[in-house]
């Protein structure tokens, strides 16, 4: 094997490295057919086992009860923003929405075109720096829906205690679904890209309550209908084959070490190193965000000049640690922490991170 | 490299083993990154080059003219059946839809939804046999466009010639996309999940003329407007960066053998071949479709009993030829004859076909 890039993309990002070996082997010749899985019917033996066995996996993993279904879906969380209000939010009710960042954002605008959406909260005027606490969102009669956006991967705030309201939440997962235990009774949806901690990009996994289902709006085209995918085993139209059988990989790796509680534990530690090496810097690296919204996922941080964040982007390839540039609408450095980036990646950017700083002061 | 299968399923389908091989080899490490394409951001050098390639490539192979835009989407064609009405279908116009079988049955019943969609022709009546000659096609007035699906792939049949009736073409090619040149100045729209002649599913290729993006609906979310994709060089958000890295390849793999007009006459060929076996057998082997719209995609035939239509696939697969069955909506049987489809291959289900026959009779 040759050595491997330590890569703290935001998304598409790292993925564990048996899981691209295993890929690389099967892909000319699925299991001896003397064909790849991505040349098969998606109606076909096997890959109608590759289908279940990650949907099952998906349930077990995220501990899912019964009364959730799982939908492997195309288009993003991009098309969810529109997917979720035409879906729920009928005639006679609004949703909600805490605008915690960019996606918050174009969440929220994409509900306006379906339905009453409104901002429960606000974080413009704090520069998007944190989640709100649960007595700062305001909720309006006949909210459908409290939608949250549980980490913002750009601003890199996340979401430590979901809002309890007396309204249902759905929620934006993107960018730490899979890293941390869901507690389901307080949630009618959950949707997120698969491109972070899931697989690669292709495919988006919601978990949609049944009994919402029940009452969702059927005035949509077919592709649009929660209630029609569910009722397909995401089989209605052609799935994306390969998104979801890398998946599936990724989910037995998860389930191989420890699942949900083990992957936040290692979230915590890794992000721990970087958030301990900023405050031992005394200043030269700073977090943006404030204390109790920093993520676990993304870590953001800044450096004295924009320069010395340039300098620290390009020494930092050079060594093979890549993808650090923050987001081009805020500049700075991101180091993403996805659950296949491993300790010594991190403890290797914290070395780097004191070099640095030892050789520029 | 073992056996391979003679894949004829009608989709996802055969792809050329060579571009399997490059995608195996390239798979875990890209050009010596030391990271996977499928781990990298979709905005870095590395998958920019591979997009900006495929979106060129499409150009030049369909002889696009400057005056389309090329788009990837997700959703596959399933998803057009909504976003062309909703993106076309302004109040005061209306949709002509040709119903030549299951897929344009699904496009009408969408386009219902998002505006003024008739039926132009219905072809029902003669239990979906044929593609209506123009003259039969009935244009109401302020058609703002006429739907036609090329090829059924289900009823294999397919549109050979493109109905002149003053109104522009809006086409779901998926199942004969890239097998056929395209009159261009006829066309508004052309749409086609990828996973027949151009790839793996996950992707879908949409060629949309650029006046018509300036009149199109902007009251939609994000995801679902053509004008925000084709700005953005269908980088508005995460693409399905596997599905649209192995198109490239798929283009390249066409490129070299020649391009569309060697892709007809290759698909006149292989598609001949079986037809001829058909007359030959003096009705042993039959095709339900009448011979003015028998596809060159997805050969249909029966066999003089259901019994026998199972031992033939059943005597097919046990030779190494595979995908065979009808679509469970009709039976039979059905052999697609993608490009990725080997001459000696046709030759074999050929010779199979006979062989059957003398075993059978």
């Amino acid at each position: 094997m040759n050595t491997r890039a330590i890569n703290f993309s935001a998304g598409p990002s790292t993925l564990p490295v048996s899981v691209l070996e295993e890929a690389r082997d099967e892909l000319v010749d699925y299991q001896g057919t003397g064909m790849s899985l991505i040349e098969m019917s998606h109606r076909g033996p096997h890959y109608s086992a590759v289908h279940a066995e990650a949907t099952a996996l998906a349930r077990d993993i995220f501990a899912a009860p019964d009364e959730f279904e799982v939908i492997f879906l195309q288009g993003g969380a991009t098309l969810q923003f529109s997917m979720v209000p035409m879906n729920l939010l009928d005639v006679g009710v609004r949703g909600g929405y805490v605008v915690s960042g960019s996606w918050a954002k174009k969440a929220i605008a994409d509900a306006r075109l379906y339905g009453d959406a409104y901002t429960a909260w606000d974080g413009a005027a704090d520069g998007f720096v944190r989640m709100p606490r649960a007595e700062e969102i305001e909720i309006q009669p006949d909210t459908r829906y409290l939608h949250v956006t549980s980490n913002e991967t750009i601003g890199g705030i996340q979401m430590f205690e979901w809002p309890d309201l007396g309204v249902p939440l759905v929620a934006d997962m993107s960018s730490d679904y899979m890293s941390r235990p869901i507690p389901w009774d307080r949630f009618d949806l959950i949707y997120g890209g698969a491109q972070k901690n899931l697989g690669p990009s292709g495919v988006t996994i919601v978990f949609v309550r049944k009994s919402v289902l029940e009452t969702t709006n059927r005035d949509l085209g077919a592709y649009l209908r929660y209630d029609i995918h569910a009722g397909g085993d995401s089989l209605y139209n052609t799935p994306p084959v390969f998104s979801i059988w890398m998946v599936g990989k990724v989910l037995r790796w998860v389930a191989e070490r420890g699942g949900l509680a083990a992957m936040e534990a290692a979230a915590r530690h890794k992000s721990g190193i970087l958030y301990e090496a900023m405050s031992a810097s005394g200043g030269f690296y700073r977090s943006p965000v404030d204390p109790g919204s920093r993520s676990l996922m993304n870590v953001v941080f800044r450096l004295p000049t924009e320069e010395l964040e340039a300098e620290f982007i390009a020494a930092s390839s050079a060594a093979g640690l890549v993808g650090l540039k923050g987001h081009r609408s805020v500049g700075g450095c991101r180091a993403s922490l996805y659950n296949a980036m491993k300790v010594d990646g991190v403890e290797s950017l914290a070395g780097l991170m004191a070099q640095f700083q030892a050789d520029h002061t």
